[in-house]
């Protein structure tokens, strides 16, 4: 089949890759859609142990018979083992052993076609795009920030970060009824902030904001975010970082400040929020598994929302 | 009058220091009792910007005329402006311009006499000793961890640091219900933890606690903290640290942990507790202020759980 291959930070493409096979409990599902992430810009980097097939923002056509078959679907990226403690409590993605679609032990979406739990999938409604269904993902992480945030006493929000995650979060927030602002540096990401209750701004209060999401992953973001958050408030931490933080911890500690890690979301959620949100003004470039050095080049301009690969006969 | 008097982390005895003068809206005190905290032992070192009279975990009688004249009291440390958008939530700990008793801008109870706000003295009941109230303040930044962590979904925490804090922290968080063990390094301060549902241990196990109080603000403790806390768990952060800690910020992210600060806590429910716990076998050793070497001496020594200074005609 073809796909992406990566190896030593280098995607290349390959039309000679083996077809994935489904083992039992799990479904072959044809690839119609994958997004690149900002973690797989540092897949590339090689920020992670990986090599093999990436891709986890993806939405697919199930190939395997059964109920679900010939039905589109999104799909939980986290795969647990179903049995400890975590796993119990559906929180697969703390499970000790679990694999991640497209980032640990098993082969993800920048391919024809791949293969997922049947209890990982989740049907996409007709009413959503593969377009939207694609965001599925970084939706869910964005809601994660309200399934550990009482938002409800939040008046206002800042978030550092104005990139491809930080947008979605900026929707979010602002749709869960948040006054929202977020610092934007660079002026071709002004119009995706469009909406009237996101304030772009660029520059913030100091020790104004009870809620402060950090989503640049770099030290000088996590530094405003220590500036911009008030005493007792909290800042969620959604980026990963390529190297340890110098922490002024006495700083944390005197101004009860909350530093709160947040990752992966809730997928049914998500697939809800995109039915009841316009994301279409965000602007997808797509493109072919052959243009590999293009897209990749693409997904780090700042004035395309996304890069998809589509793995469609027409692209759309 | 008597008293101690810092400068440049020396604590001096001295008989001739100016009684205090209450300004409009202060009482003026009579030291009864006052303790050697951690944060005293930092002064020593020079961590803080302060000279003058030190002392902020103390009992007093009401010298001033009025309603309370003669009583016992005991003080929340935190002096507010009383008008910003804290100090009107009654946060008035993270006023901007607050000052603190024996902390900073306020002279404190190491001496006979000093004067404190009206508005932030708590009678003391006749059924608890000057023993037992001089540990209202740190019984009360004790229970301010309740009031951050909903502990009704914690079955078990760690306590990390078993000095004077982290044992009344242990009390406390006993008495709430919770499974609690502590790593108690010294063998001397063992006898500390008698209570039946406070386990002392070596040892703690990795990635277990979904609650983790780290009190010994020292980057090794901390450490220890980041390896028991569970994913999605709690770490509380009580003391201040002298330096800047190296935090591996992905692991908190992907871990989803929460790094909580945690500071000064509600006098009011302290003085409850005090009246509804047993804290009469806590060893305490009295000095008078001209035993000032001695007593900073002893109050490096781990088998004695608190060392005081007595401002009374006998010392008990």
């Amino acid at each position: 089949m073809k796909g992406l291959w990566l190896e030593a930070g280098q995607f290349s493409y390959r039309d000679d890759l083996p077809m994935p096979q489904a083992r039992e409990g799990e479904l072959l599902i044809r690839t119609l859609c994958s997004g690149i992430c900002g973690t797989d810009l540092e897949l590339q980097r090689g920020y992670y142990d990986f090599s093999g097939i990436a891709g986890h923002e993806f939405v697919g056509e199930v190939i395997s018979d059964g109920e679900l078959a010939g039905q589109r679907i999104v799909a939980d990226i986290n795969i647990g083992c179903g049995r400890c403690s975590f796993c119990v409590r559906g929180l697969n993605n703390h499970c000790p052993t679990r694999k991640v679609i497209g980032i640990k032990g098993h082969a993800g979406a920048f391919a024809e076609f791949l293969t997922v739990p049947e209890r990982n999938v989740f049907r996409i409604p007709d009413s959503l795009s593969n377009h939207q269904a694609v965001l599925v993902e970084p939706v869910a992480a964005a809601l994660e920030i309200l399934e550990q945030v009482p938002v409800d006493k939040q008046s206002h929000v800042l978030i550092i970060g104005a990139g491809r995650l930080g947008t979605l979060i900026a929707n979010v927030l602002a749709s869960a009824g948040l006054e929202v602002e977020i610092q934007v540096r660079n002026p071709l990401r002004l119009k995706y902030f469009e909406n009237p209750s996101i304030k772009a701004i660029e520059n913030f209060k100091h020790s104004h904001y009870p809620l402060v999401i950090e989503c640049t992953g770099q030290p000088s973001g996590f530094s405003s975010a220590l500036q911009a958050v008030m005493p007792r408030g909290t800042i969620v931490m959604k980026s990963t970082y390529a190297s340890e933080l110098n922490l002024d911890a006495s700083y944390v500690v005197v101004n009860e400040i909350s530093l709160m890690g947040s990752r992966c979301g809730p997928t049914d959620k998500a697939i809800q929020w995109m039915q009841e949100n316009n994301t279409e003004w965000l602007e997808m470039s797509t493109h072919r598994f052959e243009e590999v050095d293009l897209a990749f080049e693409q997904a780090k301009d700042p004035s395309i929302y996304k890069v998809l690969f589509s793995n469609e006969e027409s692209t759309d």
